[in-house]
This record gives structure tokens, sequence and C-alpha cells, in this order.
């Protein structure tokens, strides 16, 4: 067990070592330690390597000047100078909260960005201005359109982040596929079978193979095939695609400059970086706040009241699952996989850090 | 085969005889007739005799006041005073409009409205003006969240329209259900079986009976149970309640008064009618139209021309299917299914009308 705050000092570290500035470096630890305490192993720390890789590779700027290159009173476009996702996310939606506060809502584009962590962390940095906080970002393209052979979209999450009253707050963090890429990857390290509608061959034929996507294979969207509704998946994460990277500039498809090591970055870009998309709205700028919160909390109770098919204990509110281990994990400590403990050994020697 | 324009008028005047004024008579048809030039069937005059039972039972009003009731700069939320919601949400698509207009984006929430029509024409509004548009609605509880053996959601479908250059514009239209109950009354009338992941039964037992929902069971999310994703299938139709009946002060959830005729109306309403929310987003707030339209011809025609899975002949753009199939039946006609035509036949005669 690794004690949190043990945790992000070490995260925090390796990126003032990648010379980002104190504010930057913390920041970034912060969204990584996020991802580890809210039990999205597959976005905390075990990332920390990838962002060392890219770093290295030239594709991450750690002194990014991240600016304004366009806007409205209720938008803007943000250039991200290869910098950290992680940095560069939260200040686009401080942004997009500052164009809210002004006229209800705001919405910010990013291009020139990198691998942005948890989605969610950045959709909740609205809930404490009572507003409702949007995030998506498109990402390495693993995912067949339907009836495509070819992987032409990332995984593409949305999160999507809603104030409650007395009921915590509504927090959406989703891929647009059947199955997140972390989830595969469990079942790499434990040998098992994936289900059907998770992914498919090269050739487009319907797998079991966790391994697929190493194999030239690709992750199916949400849905599945087209018969169990996979054309709707195929949407969602086009429109993230569309939205974080067409509106904004940056790499789009299958051109969005990957970050599994497993795949080249192209040499016939069609943007800067990947693309992010904020969205906030203020509750107000709809309706009384705390009337909204009031009806937000009889939603949230009556859904988690419903009735359960047999064997099933609880229908579950979006974000119920990441907060009740949020709670353990900062009590008892976060558990590390042991090849990502052996991962972040590695970065303490490169760098001659405790860990 | 029925005449586009001769369907378009019988419509007109079954609305007239509703007492709807000759301008929003003309419009709620044209929706209408949209969805049966777009393959829509479900949605489009098929559905005439629904509005005239809601009518009758005084839950439409055919000559509302339709207003804002709270505004900012990019905000507004609209009452629509139990009008057609095919009257109300082009009005709150027009105010969504001019707000993107002045200050870049415009969101509009609207409650007490009734069945909007097809999601698709409401947010294709905005392509004419270089926008972006969005349109969601939620619909009556036939849908159980995952877990629940309760039906708590509607199928609330999601339409974004994206402008393109010299490609058509991309519209997706979409229930967040693994199939629209559409789909499944065409499986009724074939006596078909529906592919697992369509339904379950009133125990929330998996099940491939189409007539299952009228007995009391449920359609499932998109993606099905939740080893398949149906948990973010959950999260799209809630997130539609929420923006559509939450922000608006619209019934939610299982309170939603149904426009299917075998589910009653509630007496423990917590809101005014049904709810939808629209979005405009402006192209030019964030990039120059010119730049954005030309990567989209890009993106289009990169995803068009994927290599497809052997025995697929191409991979499809959303929009794609509709607009060819409207191509076709505004040369044609329009092919109505004959107990359609039966039930309109039965209209005509109530109204003295001619059909």
């Amino acid at each position: 067990m690794v004690i949190p705050a043990r945790l992000k000092e070490f995260c925090t570290n390796v990126f003032l070592k990648m010379g980002c500035s104190p504010i930057d470096a913390n920041l970034a630890a912060d969204v990584l330690i996020s991802a580890d305490l809210r039990g999205i192993d597959s976005h905390g720390s075990a990332r920390l390597p990838g962002y060392v890789r890219l770093w290295e590779a030239g594709r991450i700027n750690s002194k990014p000047v991240i600016r304004i290159t366009h806007e409205t009173p209720g938008t803007a476009v943000v250039d991200g100078d290869r910098g950290l996702g992680l940095v560069v996310s939260p200040f686009a939606m401080e942004i997009a909260i500052k164009k809210a506060k002004k006229v209800g809502t705001g919405w910010v584009a990013v291009r020139n960005s990198n691998h942005f962590g948890i989605a969610a962390y950045h959709s909740m940095l609205a809930l404490q201005h009572d507003m409702i906080g949007i995030s998506m970002t498109n990402a390495s393209p693993l995912v067949a359109p339907t009836f495509s052979k070819e992987r032409l979209l990332g995984t593409n999450p949305i999160s999507v982040a809603i104030p409650a009253g007395t009921e915590p707050p509504y927090v959406a963090d989703f891929a647009t596929t059947t199955a997140a890429n972390g989830k595969l990857e469990i079942l790499q390290r434990q040998g098992g079978k994936a289900p059907i509608g998770w992914v498919q061959t090269k050739e487009g034929l319907p797998s079991q193979d966790p391994n697929e996507v190493q194999n030239g294979g690709a992750l199916l969207p949400l849905g599945g095939i087209r018969e169990t509704g996979g054309h709707k998946g195929y949407i969602l994460g086009s429109l993230v695609d569309i939205f974080s990277a067409i509106l904004s500039g940056a790499n789009y498809g299958p051109w969005v400059p990957p970050f599994v090591s497993f795949l080249p970055v192209r040499n016939d870009l069609v943007g800067d970086g990947i693309g992010h998309f904020f969205g906030v709205m203020r509750i107000d700028a709809f309706r009384d706040a705390k009337e909204f919160k009031e009806n937000m909390d009889k939603w949230i109770g009556r859904f988690r009241n419903a009735q359960t098919i047999d064997g099933q204990e609880r229908v579950l509110i979006p974000g119920d699952v990441e907060r009740e281990e949020e709670i353990k994990r900062l009590k008892n400590g976060i558990n590390l996989d042991p090849k990502v403990e052996e991962s972040l050994k590695v970065l303490a020697e490169k760098f001659g850090l405790d860990f």
C-alpha cells in the first residue's frame, strides 16, 4: 500500500525533473493521483512512464506558453503549445468557467495538447461554482467505425459532472467504446477472454482475444457490431473527435498522434497535437440553483432506490463507484500493480529520486 | 405511393382541425413529413393519430403562448404552454441561434412541451447559419437503467448536425437505447425475434420477444447489459433526461407523461410536461468557417473511404442513409404502411377531410 500523498510527491518530483514549473508539476501530479484514488488505475501514476517517454521523444513541452488564439464572449480556442494535457486542460476549464460567469455558458476547444488524464478531473472543476462541467478528448486511433477494418478513432471519453444538493454530485466519465483499453489490459494480465462486442480482428471479425488490438485488430465502439447498436458508439466517438479537433485545429481520426508506444506518429499530420473540448453551464443561467439541486436529489434518490434485478445489490448513480473507492483509498492507501510499481522504480533511478 | 406534398397538406389540415394557427399547422406538418421523407417512418405521419389522441385528452394545447421564462446572454428556459413539441422546438432553436449570433453559442432548455418528432429536424435548423445544432428530448419511461427491473428512462434521443463544405452535412440522430421502439414495432409486425441486448423481461431477464415492453418488460440502454457497456447507455439516457427536464423544470425519469397509450399519466408529477434541450454553436466562434468545413470534408472523405470488412459495401457517415432515402422518396413518393394508411383514413373521416 502506498500513501496517496507520498505517491503524489513522487509524481510531482518526476514532473519537476522533466522541467515543469512547481505549479504545473503539482497540478499534473494532482490529476494523476485523482485517478489512482478514484480507482481508474489505468490513468493514474501508471501513465507516468508514458509521459516521460513522450517528453524524451520531444513530443511534450514541459514549459508551454498556453494561450487563447480566438474567442467570443462564450467560446475560446486554446493552443496548448505541446504541453501536458494534465496542465493545459485545467487552464482551459478556467476560461470556460469565467465565460460562463459572464454569459451563462463557456465552451473551449483545445489544440496542440497531449493526453489529459481522467476526463472527470476536468469536468468536476465546475462543481464548486454550481456549474455543470463537460470534458472530452480524442485519443490514439485504436477503434474501428462500424463496417470498417481500419482503426480511425480513439476511445474518445466524455465526462459530465452535475451538482446535486444533499446527494453527492452526478459524475459520469466513460470511453465511447464498449470497453476502455484499461479493461483489456486487465484481461491480458489475467489471461482472460474478452466478451463479444469488445474487439475485432484485423480483418474485422468478432474476437474474444484481449491481445487483438496489439495484433492489428480494433476496439469496437459502444454497442459492438451494428445489430447491437455499435453505429451509435461510432457516432459518439466521432462527435468527440470533431468537437475536440476540428473546432480547435488539432489532429483528428487516424492522424491523432498516439500515446501508445506500439503506434508510430504519422508524417502527414492535419493539425497540431491532440484535441480536447470543454464546456461549462451555470446552473442559474437556467434555473434557481437551489431548485435545480432539490430536483437532482429527487432524481438521484428515485434511481438509486429502483427495484433491482434479482442478484443485483443496487442501481448505481454515475460517480458512486469512484467516490466510494476514493474514500477507501484515502484511508487505506493505494495498492499499486507490481508492474506499475516496478516501472516507477525505474523512473526513480533514472531521475535519482527516492521511491 | 403517396406524394409528399399531398401527405403534408393532409397533416396540415388535421392540425388546423385541432385548432392550430396556419403557421403552426404548416410547421408541425413539415416536421412530420421530414421524418416520412428521411425514412424514419415511426416518427412521421404515423404519429398523427397519437397527437390527436393527446389533444383530445386535453394534454396538447393547440394555441400555446410559448414564452421565455428565464435567460442570460447565452441561455434561456422556454415554457411550451403544453403546445406541440413540433412547434415549440423550432421556436426554441430560433432563440438558441439568436444567442449564438451574439455570444458564440446558445443553449435553451424547454419545459411544458410534448413529443417533438425527429430530433434531427431541429438540430438541422442550425446548418444554414454555419452553426452546429444539437437537440435532445426525454420521452415515455420504457427503459430500465443497468441492474433495474423498473423502467425509469425514455429512449431519449440525441441529434447533432454539423456543417461540411463540399460534402453533405454530418447529421446524427439516435436513441440512447440499443434499439429504438420503432425497430421493435417492425419485428412485432413481422413476428421476428429481437437480438439479445435490445429488451429485458419485467423481471429483468434477457429476452428476444419484441412484445416484451408491452408486457411490462423494458428496452435496454445502448450497450445492453453491463458486460457489454449498457451502463454507458444508461449514462447517455440520464444526461438527456437531466439536461431536458431538470434544467428546465419539466417532468423527468418515471414521471415523464407518456406518449404511448398503454402507460397512464401519473398524478404525482414533478414538473411541467416533457422537456427538451437545444444547443447551437457558431463555427466561427471557434475557427474560420471555411477552414472548419475543409477539415470536415477531409474527415468525412477519410471515413467514407475506409477499408471495409468483407461483405460490407462502405463505411457510413451519420446522415448518409436518411439523405439518400429523402432523395428517393421525393422522387418516388412515400410508401405508407397499410396500418398507418388505415389510421389516417380514420382521422380523415373524423375531421371530414379528404385523404
